[in-house]
C-alpha cells in the first residue's frame, strides 16, 4: 500500500476538517479516498471543493466501492459502532470518532467484532492523548513518581454552550439522536484521559441535572463521585453553563501530587519520602516546625511545566498515528477498543442519577439500554436499536 | 459590669491560649475569672503561672462560686453542650468551643435551653468568621454580586496529622471520646464557613474512609456531595493524610465566580450580564469569537484580593466580640445557636457513609445517635449519653 485512502463518513465540521488536512497534504501517507454524506448540500459543496474525490450517499456503497482502505466516522454518536463493524467486515480499517458509541452494549459489539480482525487497524479519535501535557502526566503516574493514587479530582467546565447552540440542530441534546448531553458530547476526552492516566473506578455515584440551565432533555450539569475500590476516591465535575470555565485536575498520590491548571500548566510536587514514612517517623512537634516555621522544601520538591496548546495538530497526529499503524504496524496511541471505558463512565454516571444509587462499574448493560430507551420514548422518537 | 470575668474550663492548648491572651490584657473588657481542670498537673501549672486566679477541679463548683460571669468550654467535644447548659442555668454567659457538640441531638438541647435565656450571651468560637477574607466572600455572595449560587466546591486538606498525633492521647480519634475524626476536629471551621456563606444543602451523599491512611477508628478521608435542593450542587473534600495540602474553595454563581486559594487569595470574576442572558443572546459564532479570539474581558471583570493570615488575632477577635455582646449588646458574629449547622453537616456525612445512601439534611437525630453508639460499643467504651 502506497498511501492509505481514507473514506470520510459525514462531511460536517469534523469531517470537513479532516478533508482539509488531507487535501493540504498535512498527513503523511494518507489521502482522501472518498467522501460520504446523506445531505445533498454537502454533496454540492464536496463537488465544488473536491471535484476529483468520489462521493457516496450511502456509506455501505462507499465501503463496497474499492475506493477506500480506511474510514473515519464523523456522524452522530449512535452510528459509530455500526459503521465501524461494517468497515471491518469488508477488511477496511476503522477510525471511530469519540465517543465510541452512546451505550456500552453497542460499543462492546464493535470491540468484539474488531477482536476477530486483529490484522485490521481499529482506532479512536482521542486526540487529547497526543497532547504532550497529558502524556507527561501519564508518564509520571505510570513511573510511580507520585506513588499510588489516593484521590483524583477533575473540574472541567470550559465548554460553555449557549441555548442557541442547542437550538441549532434538532438532533442536538436529545436522547434519541445524540444520546446525552455534556457527558457524550463535550466530556468524552476528559473521561478518557482520566481513566487512561488514573485507571477505572469500581463504583460511581452521581448527581446529574438534566436541562438545569438550558432548555434541553439531556444533562448540562454533572458531579460524579468515583470509588476506585482500593481506598482511592475521585470527583469529576462538568457542565456547559459556566461561561468562566474552570479546568483543574488534581491527583494525590502517596508520594506526591500533580495539579494541572487549564490543560496548560502542570505542577508536580514529589515527596522526598513516601507519606506513610513521614507519618510513621514524625512527631507533632516536627510537624509544627515544618508548617509553622514554613520550610516545606524539607519534605518535597516542586516542578512546574508549561505547555502550549495546539488543537489542530492533535487531530493531524491522530491521523498520522492511525496511518503509521496501518502501514508500519506502529502501536496505536488510542486503540479503538479503549473507547468503551469513557462510554462506561458516562453510562454509569447517567445510571446512578437515574436509579439514585451508587453503581458498580460492571453495571447491567441491558438495564442501561432499557433506561435510555425510556427517555427516548419520552421524547417520542424512534427506539435506540435500529 | 466593669470587666467580664471569664471562667476557662479546660487548661489544654486552647484554654492555655485564652488564659495567656487575658493575662496579657489583650482582650478589652475581659479578665480571667477562674480556671478549671481535672488534671492535677494543670492545677500545679496554673498555681505557678496564675497564682491569683481561683482554680477548680469541678466546673460546677466554678459556676457556683460567683467568680465568673462567663465561661469558655475548652474540653472534649462531647462536653460542650452540657457545660453550656449548666452555665446558662446559673445565669452565666457561655462561649462554646467548636464543634458545638458531637451529635445534633445534644446541640439542639443546648440551643433549646439557650433560647429560653435570650438575655444571656451564647456564642461559639468560629474564629474563621472574623477572617476578613471570608467576611468579604460572604459579603459578595450576600450582595448578589455573583448572583445565585449554582455550585460550591471546597477541597481543604491542609491539616496533615501523622500517626504520632493520633497516638499522643488515648481519647483522640475515638468514637467514644472524640466522636469522630477530621469532620469533628479539623474541618468544623470550613463546614461552618461553607454554610455561613453558601447556606445549608438539603441532601448529602458521602464517601468516607475510616482509618484509611492512619491506624484509627474514625474518618481520615471525606468526599461529600451536596445538593441544595434548588439545582445547586456542591462538593466538600477533606482528609488528614495529604502532607502537601490543598485549600481551594470555588463558588459558581449565575453572575460570576469566586475562587479562594489557600485562604489567602480571592479571585472574583463578575459577569457583565447574567449567564442566562448571555446564553439567550449569543450565537455559537459569537461564542467562537470570544473563546477562540481570546478577549474574555468582553464578558467579565476580574478582581484579585490578597489577605494576610493572622491566626492568633482571630481568637482575640472572638473573645472581644463575645465581651462586647455581653457589655454593650453588640451582635455576635457567631451566635452559639449557629453551631448546630456544622454538626448537622458532619453527622449527615457520617450517616450517609454508614447507611450507604443519600441523606436528607433533616435526618433522624435518634438514628444518628444509635449508629454512633454502635461504633462506640464496638470500641468497647462507655455509651454516649452519660
Amino acid at each position: 500500500m502506497e498511501k492509505v485512502r481514507l473514506g470520510i463518513v459525514g462531511l460536517g465540521a469534523q469531517g470537513g476538517l479532516y478533508a482539509g488536512f488531507l487535501a493540504d497534504g498535512k498527513v503523511e501517507n494518507m489521502v482522501i479516498g472518498a467522501i460520504c454524506d446523506i445531505d445533498p448540500a454537502k454533496k454540492e459543496w464536496a463537488a465544488e471543493k473536491y471535484p476529483d474525490v468520489p462521493f457516496y450517499e450511502d456509506y455501505r456503497d462507499m465501503l463496497d466501492s474499492g475506493d477506500v482502505d480506511a474510514v473515519v466516522t464523523c456522524v452522530p454518536h449512535y452510528l459509530h459502532p455500526e459503521i465501524g463493524v461494517e468497515a471491518l467486515k469488508r477488511e477496511i480499517h476503522a477510525l471511530v470518532e469519540k465517543p465510541a458509541g452512546v451505550y456500552t452494549k453497542q460499543v462492546r459489539e464493535l470491540n468484539d467484532y474488531a477482536a476477530k480482525k486483529p490484522h485490521l487497524t481499529f482506532g479512536i479519535v482521542f486526540n487529547q492523548r497526543t497532547n504532550p501535557l497529558y502524556q507527561k502526566v501519564k508518564e509520571i503516574i505510570d513511573n510511580g513518581e507520585v506513588g499510588q493514587i489516593r484521590r483524583t479530582n477533575w473540574m472541567i467546565t470550559t465548554w460553555w454552550r449557549p441555548q442557541g447552540y442547542y437550538d441549532s440542530s434538532a438532533w442536538r441534546a436529545t436522547w434519541g439522536e445524540e444520546g446525552g448531553g455534556v457527558l457524550v458530547n463535550q466530556a468524552p476526552h476528559q473521561l478518557d484521559l482520566l481513566q487512561w492516566i488514573c485507571g477505572m473506578p469500581e463504583k460511581v455515584y452521581s448527581n446529574v441535572k438534566y436541562g438545569y440551565q438550558r432548555n434541553i432533555a439531556v444533562e448540562d450539569e454533572v458531579t460524579a463521585l468515583l470509588d476506585y475500590g482500593n481506598g482511592a476516591t475521585g470527583v469529576f465535575i462538568t457542565c456547559t453553563h459556566d461561561v468562566i470555565g474552570t479546568d483543574r485536575f488534581e491527583i494525590l498520590g502517596d508520594k506526591g501530587k500533580i495539579v494541572v491548571d487549564d490543560s496548560k500548566k502542570v505542577t508536580i510536587k514529589r515527596l522526598l519520602k513516601p507519606e506513610s514514612e513521614l507519618s510513621d517517623s514524625m512527631s507533632m512537634q516536627d510537624v509544627m516546625k515544618i508548617f509553622m516555621g514554613g520550610n516545606q522544601s524539607d519534605i518535597y520538591t516542586e516542578e512546574v511545566l508549561e505547555f502550549e496548546s495546539e488543537w489542530g495538530a492533535q487531530h493531524i497526529a491522530v491521523l498520522e498515528n492511525f496511518t503509521a499503524a496501518i502501514v508500519e504496524g506502529t502501536p496505536l496511541l488510542a486503540p479503538g477498543s479503549d473507547g468503551i471505558h469513557g462510554v462506561t463512565l458516562a453510562n454509569a454516571i447517567h445510571l446512578s442519577s437515574w436509579l439514585d444509587k451508587e453503581i458498580e462499574i460492571a453495571f447491567d448493560e441491558e438495564l442501561y439500554l432499557a433506561e435510555l430507551n425510556k427517555r427516548i420514548d419520552e421524547e417520542k422518537t424512534a427506539p435506540v436499536t435500529f
